[in-house]
């Protein structure tokens, strides 16, 4: 079956984005008004980039009146700062709550009853709750299409402090990925856990061993 | 605990950035060598970008001796086109197997016994066992950090045409979640599986329900 993109409304173009490029990763992002009022909001359309220069990027797109989203829009400025604070298990339902439509200046903070903790190098605070935290610098904003419904944005972070909890980063820097336990991202208001891990050699290796046994799916 | 990323050396830096940015979509990529041979490779710096313009977005970073991976090389030219390939549990075992390094121009194809199918716009072909496939256009590369060791790079696609398995995608545009049974990828030679999935509403409504219970890690 062969989708032309271009013959699908903009809804039905995000539903098979969002149901295809599964599971996504969450970056839960706090940010400052130019008034300093605080702003969290979460954004699966995110990843990391590179460790040279250490980078993430995530990409808030337009509202469907092809104005700009709140977090965008505290980004639009020389130096802009921000914190991407990874979600785990335990804090999704607070994380669902912040995507909530709140009057600009009005603090998906208090709404989800979220303790803020302060920031080593950047303005913007953390969440207080979450295990693994990147203060990052905006390095690059591209507009794809400005101004239009929907419209695509990507904003390019450099990470200049990390924040973890005890015990989660080893000395060797390997994340303990059950502790951690980060959930991703699928479709309308659907999410996985990262709990049914496997490993794969890496490279011709994978072959050697015997492949899974198939899907029951 | 504060981690400083200007103090950590490339390795660790990217140690800690793929143990906490998951679980990772992949994007198992086909591109033509100018002189057309295929190539083959998974990256999982992957995501989507937006619907206006349907876009998505891929980073494969520089080798650690600052040189450009074939797959960016194959698409550092005008006009240049990819097929972004979704990766499911069944797959996994071939999917790994083609990040072998290979000499350039040898392919990854016949290492993994994969068989192509035309593409339906381009001309790199799509994995025919992939139940989904996004031909894509190039619309933009940014190379942050040009020639650098393990220096990132950014590819922005827009997506031309859309091959779905029958029957994965339902009249309304929905994707089969069980029936694509997408795998994420975790750090290491770590995987996960979308199999164990939740729903939490969007916005204010999720705090109605009771929350999930504690984690037990």
């Amino acid at each position: 079956m062969d989708i032309d993109p271009s013959a699908l409304d903009l809804a039905d173009r995000y539903k098979i984005l969002i149901g295809s490029v599964v599971p996504r990763p969450i970056a839960w992002v706090s940010t400052l008004s130019p008034h300093g009022r605080p702003n969290l909001a979460p954004f699966s359309f995110f990843n990391g980039v590179s460790s040279n220069p250490l980078s993430i990027l995530f990409c808030p797109a337009n509202k469907p009146d092809g104005s700009e989203k709140d977090t965008l829009r505290n980004l639009s400025h020389p130096a802009a700062q921000f914190v991407v604070n990874i979600v785990t298990h335990a804090q999704s339902h607070r994380m669902a709550s912040t995507a909530e439509e709140l009057p600009y200046g009005e603090s998906e903070w208090d709404l989800a009853s979220l303790a803020p903790a302060p920031s080593r190098i950047v303005k913007p605070a953390r969440v207080k709750e979450a295990p693994i935290a990147f203060e990052c610098e905006v390095s690059q904003i591209i507009r794809l299409n400005p101004g239009a419904p929907s419209g695509g944005n990507i904003v390019i972070g450099r990470v200049v402090s990390i924040h973890a909890a005890e015990g989660l980063v080893n000395a060797a820097h390997h994340v303990d990925a059950a502790r951690l336990d980060a959930i991703g991202r699928m479709a309308g208001i659907s999410y996985c856990t990262t709990r049914d891990r496997f490993e794969i050699p890496w490279g011709r290796k994978a072959l050697e061993r015997s492949p899974p046994p198939p899907s029951d799916r």
